[in-house]
Formats: C-alpha cells, structure tokens, sequence
C-alpha cells in the first residue's frame, strides 16, 4: 500500500518508509495492530495538520495522532489503511507567562522539558505521569495523565485551561480560556482531555503553573502488611494532612527491588508507604507521627539526596519487576478505604492465576497498578488483568484511573458505564466525527 | 393558565398557588421573566424527577430546575409556560465517607451545611461561594460555581467527581465515579458542571472533600493605589507563595465600607489586599514580607478573632456597596497580570457613564466583580457593563469569570467563543436536549 497522492499535496513533511512506519504503529502497550499504516506526517504547524485532517475527511482516510507513543493502553497505535499524525516535532514552547501563572505550548512538548522551563520561574507544571521525561504534553492531555503528586495537586484536565483543536472537517476552535478561572459555555476543555484523540486533534494548549513548593519532607515507613500502610495513608486525611504523594509499594514490589538493586527493604516490613509533604513544618512533623504509629521503620528527611535516596524504591519499581519479565502494567482505582482489601485480593488473584503481580499504589487517591509479570503465561497474565477489573468495580472503583482505555479496556468500559451513558457517549463521538475518521475502534 | 394534568400523574407535590410561583420565578438577578410558569413541582426522589421530565418531555413543557434561586443572571429565571423544578427539597446529605475523602449528596443541600458536616471529619468542602449559607450544591454545579479559596483549592468542576443526571427523556445516567481518579469514558460530568440546568438535571453528586487545613495566616494591607496591590498579589507567585486566597478591593469599595461601617479604610490607601496563607509558618513569613515591600500599613494575625476582624471588609462589602442603591453585580476574569489595567479601565467606565462602580477582585485567579450602582440610572449601567465585557475580551479575558451566562450574558458568549465553538456547543445541546425543554433560552 502506498501513502495517498493527496498527502504530497498538503504541504505536509511525510514518509512510507517502512522502517520509520514500523516505529509508529505501537505504543508501550505490546498492542500489536493489523498491518501497516499507509504513512506518517510530521507537520510543524497547525495550518498542516488542518490540511492534513481536511484532507483526511475528505477521502475518509482514518488518522491516529500521537506523540511520544507511551500510552500503555494501544489507545496511539495504528493499523492497516491508517495515517499516522506524528505531532512530536511540534515541539515549541510558545510563552510562559510568570505573572498570569500560564504557559501556552504545542501539543509536542515534552512534559519535563516544560516542568524545567517553569521552574526556571519558580513555578512548575503540576501533572508528573512516570513518563513525563520522554511523554508529551498533548499525549498527557489526550489520556488525562496522571502521577506521583496528583494526590495533592490534581490531573493533567486540573492544568489544562484552554485548548487550540482541529475538529475532524479540519476547522480550528479555541476552547477554555486564557484565564485561571472562566465559566462561559460547555466545558468542551474537559471533553477533549483524556478523548484519547477520537474527538479532535489537539494542536495547542494554555496551561496552568503553579507556584513551586518550598523543599519537601519526604518520609519511608515500612508496615508489617498492606493494611496497616493503608491505613496509615488514610489516617493522614484525618489528621489533616495533605500529602503531595503517597506511593505505596507491596511485598512482591519489594523482594523485586531488593533482587535488582541489592537492598535489604523486606527485612524491615512487608509494605512501604513513601509520603511526601509540602505544607511547611508543621504538617510535616504531625505527618511523622501519624505515619510512625504502626510503622515496622522509619526514615524523614528534607535533604534532597537523601530525599532521592528514599524515592529510589520507587523509581526503580517497574525496571526492578521487568527484570523478571514482561510486565502488564495495569491500572485501577477504588475508593481510598478499599486499598488495602484491593491489593490483599489482588494477591489472591496471582496465587490463583499463578503469575506474579507486583503491586505499586498511588495511595493518597487509591489509583493501583497491578504490574502483571506475564512471561510466557500470557493467557493467564490476561485472564488475572480480567478478575482485576471485575474486582475493581466491585469495590466501587473503576477500570482506569490514569492510563486510559485505548483498546486494552475497550471490553470492560461499557460494564462500567452503563448502557445509557455508553450510549450517550457514542453519540458524542459521532457529533464530532462523523465519518469516524479519529482513531477509530479507540476509547469507546 | 393552569398546571397540566398529567403533573397529578406523576405523584410529585406541586402547587400552582400565585404567590408560591411568583418567588420561584425569578432569582437574584433582578431578570424579569415574561409571564407566570405553570406550576411549582417539589420533587423528593430520583424517581420523582424522573417522572416529571419524562411527562415533561412527550408534552413537550419546559422545565427550570432551581435550588436557591441565587443566579445573578437570570439562569434560575422561569417564564411563561414554564414547569419549575424546585429541588431545594431533595437536600440530604446521604453519606459521608471521610476514608474515601468522599461525600454522596442530594442536589439541594445547602453548601455550607455540608461544609460544616465534613469539618466534623476533619474534612472540608472546598468551593465557597459567596452565596455558600444560602445557595445549593446542585445551583453550584448547576454554573460551576467559585468563591474565595479557589484560588488554591479550585472551583466546583475540581470537587466534583461523579454525578446522577436525568437526561431530557427522563433516563438516568451515572457521570464520573467514586474514586478520587478515574478516566474511562468521556468527560460527561466536567460537561454537566457548569451547563445551568439546559443538558440534564443534575440529582446526585459524588463531591471530593480536602482535609481541613491547620488555623491560617491573614494579612490585610494597604497600597496607594490598585496597581501597587494587584502588582504585590503576583510577586506571591513569583515568591512561591500558594495563597488561599487574594481578595482586593478598590477605592470606591474601600469609601462605601468606611461609610458603612464607620471605619477608615481609606486612609491608609487606595487599595486593599486581604490574603489568607495555609502552607505553614514558613510561607506565612514570606507572604508578609513580600506583602510588605509596596504596603502603606500592613496587619498580620493568626488569631482567629482577629482573622475574622481584617475579613469583615470583604465580608461587609457587599452590603455596604447595597446602601448606595440597588447594584449589579459584574463578573469577568483577565489574566493575572492585567489586574490592575482592569480595575484601571473600570475607573474610566465608570467615570464615563456617571454610575459609581465599585470594584472587588479575586486577585490569586484574576476574577474581578465590578458591581455597578445602578439606582435609576439603568441604562447607564447596562452600556457600562457591556463596556466591562468588551473590556474583558480585549484584555484576554472572559466575559464570566465564575457567575455563568444566564441570559444576561448571552449576547457576548458568541463573541466570546467564536462561531466554530458556539456552533458546536449548540449542536450538543441538540443531541442531549432534542426538544429543548431544558431551561430553553439560557447558558447559550
């Protein structure tokens, strides 16, 4: 198959060289797609990827936009008959502005590089996916990107104040505002945020900053069993404190990382909580005692490399479990209260299944990734992440709490909606593209 | 005109007694509605609503949901022909859950009853509208509604995680989730918020609740003119300073206080800024030198006696402004650091048009609330405030900061969003309310 004679036409940089092609029909997922897309654009304004959608709907040629290709949920890759709409070299910060707490940049910025760029101002872009060092600002948006400090400081739809979107007839509209609050028409903003581009391509964004904390408080404390660091984690709340992030890690996490990087964190307890605080000393030192009741151990600190040493468990989490093989990286969320019975059924699961699962927790908004070490046992990897789901709305929870749907969760996400809005929602989607030309078959 | 038969049918309490109606349709816009509704409908369940709407929709009646009535532009208003939807009645808080961070509320709760109920846990709901002793949940979902302390804590779209919604057809769906994080589907409950009763009827929501931070610093000081004031509100940021909130208020408020109240504002300067720190004794230290720096007097306590004196300003501005003559309350937003070039060109509006226009600002987000002295002068005040829109949208603005549309602001909203995005926000409305009977004629 060979790219449409119509792309040439839009002015567009482009290419059907398979090798280039190969690189951009997957994602981090290990979704692999029914065959090869027919090309791949790399416009550098939004006047081309208008061209390009223009053209597109036209001649009902199915476009996948992405970014940096890190979803973990197939929802960027592109198969068969598909043009893929590489954004990654619309790449420009456009301004930040100190005074107004704004920044406005291209969809292909990548996330640290804009943290970087604010801090030079002593502000900070909020929204840290795991990924931020290599994802891109459009790709955070077209999946609502989570993180670490989210508990604290909100989502990426909490940063994104207005955006700059090509519709699927390739007409431009401005959504949001430019303003730190603005109430006038539908929130269409929050809709495209996390639409995992089915209902636009996002070519600009106006973002929020926020002041940059002061050093934080970091604190590790290691828990005899799961329920005792949850508990500890929802004992914060009622202690008034607002962690920044509170990572929970459980035994499997952690026999991983003493393998990988020789430490010794199982000797002092089955479970490790890591919480950070921001909210001067006060908050930090009641956050100590909260967290040291039925702690196994524990270490505070405000040094930063000590800091850095304390967040390693963490960091080095997922390299640590991909040493034992493959990883399916899921991800659900329940009710904060339910996280020590998620992750203790989870346990059940894998013993059940027979597949190690190693589990990290975002605890302070009870966001888990259950971390599937598939390995050969595919069938049984896939029949664990199915009881995961089933047991994640049977908590109240739900399928995805940051990663998104792409089409990994296709199957689960009409069970937790519900008909009716489901409905609603395919509805929706055809109002905004009606020859269903954006990333078909993804989200929904 | 009497009410319809089939409302007997669908077991509701409902009156068509005059002197009921006529409280209910209007709010505290002073929009004067064209002739009676039909009725009153009292709804107490789900159910209820749903049998209602449903009749509503094959008779083709249109309906305005309301809570408290506190719209300040006409989005609660009810003419001719009209069915209101009095909700004020369905006011339960059905659950709080202080480990999930999490409360279930009907949609007539007012919201500082359940703000005083989450401060037994410890906990509290954040968005606090100036209305908060008197206005519902479901009318601060219903214009998304802001307040002081959003500035650090967010709007109401940011403490909304899920909502119950009766769709135009009387069927329900379920938005959102119970979970603190969560992004399946697309975003119907960012689009619900905000929409002022015209895509659904909102009858349950799923509200985030913070933990209650420790006693706060507050600093009242005074500058010698507004653009000393708004300029100290952005060196916070550039400080790394995260106030709750940043209220300023202007000369001609400072001279109606004082006249009220017997105090003298005025003679310590043009301009007063009132901001409140959380973040601990730290940041407290820093928001008063930097506060400092410009300030023709400062004052700085954490005494809760004394808080409560430096808040009274802001607290009794509005009643003092009242005195003046009947007021019309304005409310736009710029970005931040356009503050002062705003509250600037006000002056000059108001000057022009020889109406006393007193303004107050949310400085930490750039919301300002011209409140224009209307007394006889009605036409004055309206090509004032039509000259305070323009004014808004020049700058970057918006023409509703955090009031909504109503119908006093309909005919800017187009100019606002373009037509591209007014277009598109119509079509929605078409696709969520094919017959238009939901609050027909406001928000778009």
């Amino acid at each position: 198959m060979t790219a449409p004679a119509w792309l040439a036409a839009t002015g567009v940089e482009w290419t059907d060289e398979p090798s280039v092609i190969a690189g951009r029909r997957v994602d981090r997922s290990g979704v692999e797609p029914d065959g090869m897309p027919l090309a791949v654009a790399f416009p550098r304004s939004v006047e081309q990827v208008r061209n390009v959608v223009r053209a597109a709907h036209s001649t009902r040629t199915s476009i996948v936009a992405r970014g940096a290709g890190t979803a973990l949920t197939g929802a960027s890759s592109a198969g068969a008959g598909v043009l893929v709409l590489d954004l990654s070299r619309m790449d420009r910060i456009l301004g930040i502005r100190p005074d107004d707490g704004v920044a406005v940049v291209e969809p292909g910025v990548i996330t640290a590089a804009l943290d970087r760029a604010a801090a030079a101002h002593g502000l900070r872009y909020a929204p840290d996916p795991a990924s931020l060092e290599i994802s891109t600002i459009g790709g955070n948006i077209a999946t609502n990107a989570g993180g670490l400090r989210c508990a604290k400081y909100g989502v990426t739809r909490d940063a994104v104040l207005g955006l700059d979107v090509v519709l699927a007839d390739g007409r431009l509209i401005s959504t949001g505002r430019a303003t730190l609050k603005g109430v006038a028409g539908y929130d269409l903003t929050g809709l495209f945020v996390g639409s995992e581009g089915t209902l636009g391509v996002v070519v600009g964004a106006t973002l929020r900053l926020r002041p940059l904390p002061e050093p934080t408080t970091t604190v590790a404390a290691s828990y005899a069993d799961v329920a005792g660091a949850a508990a500890a984690s929802v004992a914060l709340a009622a202690a008034r404190i607002q962690p920044v992030l509170a990572e929970l890690l459980d035994e499997a996490t952690l026999d991983a990382i003493d393998a990988a990087q020789g430490t010794h964190l199982r000797k002092t307890g089955s479970a490790l909580l890591i919480v950070q605080i921001d909210g001067g000393a006060r908050e930090a030192a009641r956050a100590v005692e909260v967290l040291g009741r039925d702690a196994t151990e524990l270490r505070s600190t405000s040094d930063p490399e000590e800091t850095a040493a304390l967040l390693a468990a963490r960091r080095g989490a997922l390299p640590a479990i991909e040493r034992l093989g493959r990883p399916l990286i899921e991800d659900i969320a329940v009710p904060r209260s339910r996280l020590a019975e998620a992750v203790r059924e989870i346990g059940v699961i894998a013993r059940r299944h027979d597949v190690p699962i190693c589990t990290i927790a975002h605890a302070g908004d009870g966001n888990l990734h259950p971390i599937i070490v598939a390995g050969e046992s595919v069938d049984a990897a896939e029949a664990a992440a199915d009881e995961i789901f089933a047991l994640a709305l049977r908590l109240g929870g739900t399928v995805t709490g940051e990663h998104g749907v792409g089409v990994l969760k296709l199957p689960w996400l009409r069970r937790e909606l519900g008909p009716a809005n489901h409905d609603l929602q395919r509805q929706l989607k055809a109002l905004f593209d009606p020859h269903g030309i954006l990333n078909p078959g993804k989200a929904l």
